[in-house]
């Protein structure tokens, strides 16, 4: 059996998210499966590196799934892209490991979240970027990022409710940066909880508008409690970036 | 009576173009003449600096309108921005002179056209620009420029037929730069005729590939002929980006 690794871009507006759903599907890895399925006239699933939320966008998701046929990978690109709608692009494929697992095998992902930080809103990045019309304070922004970075059980930044499953993770790196009136703030780390990225952007945004101050953090750390974070931010802003293995 | 200055940005892509039209009005200047019509409660035309085609985009148009409210501008800038569709925002409301009129004042306008040059397609900037899958050569197409820039008679560079009106213009700059797969081509003229920027496009893109010669564009200047130049390139890849006064 081959082991085909897809890397896909996809322009999440239109989509229910990532992850297909059994009935009235408009999801990104439904599309992708219909059209695989067809391509190969077998059943074929695909195992995505993660979910994304309805609304999200991504620049590096990665899919793979098995197959026996032997339809080259130049054709297979050709016929995916040819049959996908224009908003789901697959902008690499190749031939992977027997044993490589999108999911299981990860070690890390990058995540952007983008704002818009200016009185006018934007008629191009509506779409992508959430609309803050408050001055935020950048630098009050990347004092609080550093409470952020490192290992923590992050349960209180997340929309999960008690785990069996370990919260624990590594954020390795938060880079905030300001070109024109785009504010980009880059994650890194090895996994992300549940609306982790779109409740600390809450939080940081209620920080840079001098809502909150920067010890909320230490709060939600030490007792748990997603009450004491920032509001959850739209999925819209937000890009999964690259995943690493 | 005032005379308001609007500085205008739109989304093309869901509108019929900038002017008005008499029945099913999807267009940009309908848009917002509605708008500040409901907002003075008095029937507003807005005048714009020029048509844009169905598709193509704007990041500064500019129209201005006559009023006698007494509307701060801060008022109606909130306004107008309120009820406007997301895809279309008004960026600046200012206080023109009495006899500033936005069509009959400019001097120049800039235009940029964006091509995606990549075997695969992008799912974010399909809108925004026009996909070209051969890899072009930008250093011909730089060549190529220098004959455009200058004052000619361009009609055999636009869909028009026969004019009374006087088709020379002057092009002052083009400027061809590549970041990533993204080919971006900045017009600054006095001034384009209908359609000259998009043939403009067809014509260097055709001679990027190498379909047809740089003196293709001797020929079409000599015989004053639009079958010697290329195809008109998609509006959606172009952008009115400033009008000079």
């Amino acid at each position: 059996m081959r082991n085909i690794k897809l890397v896909i871009e996809y322009d999440g507006s239109r989509y229910q998210g990532w992850q297909r759903l059994k009935t009235n599907d408009q999801t990104v890895q439904g599309k992708i499966e219909t059209v695989i399925s067809k391509m190969l006239e077998q059943d074929i699933q695909i195992i995505g590196s993660g979910r994304t939320d309805a609304g999200t966008h991504a620049k590096g998701q990665i899919a793979n799934f098995h197959t026996d046929s032997n339809m080259t990978l130049q054709e297979m690109h050709k016929y995916i892209n040819n049959y996908l709608p224009q908003d789901i692009v697959v902008k690499k494929v190749s031939e992977a490991a027997e044993r490589f697992h999108s999911r299981y095998n990860t070690t890390g992902k990058k995540y952007t979240y983008y704002i818009w930080n200016h009185c006018i809103p934007s008629a191009f990045n509506r779409k992508y970027s959430v609309h803050i019309e408050e001055n935020l304070d950048i630098e009050l922004m990347k004092e609080a990022v550093k409470k952020l970075v490192g290992t923590h059980d992050f349960i209180g930044f997340s929309s999960l409710k008690k785990m069996k499953k370990s919260t624990v993770r590594t954020i390795e790196q938060i880079n905030i940066t300001k070109e024109g009136h785009m504010v980009k703030v880059d994650f890194i780390g090895d996994g992300f909880l549940y609306n982790m990225i779109r409740i600390i952007m809450g939080t940081l945004v209620e920080i840079g508008t001098k809502e909150k101050d920067i010890f909320c953090i230490d709060k939600v750390f030490e007792t748990k409690t997603r009450a004491y974070a920032g509001k959850t931010l739209p999925a819209q802003g937000l890009f999964l970036e690259e995943v690493y293995y």
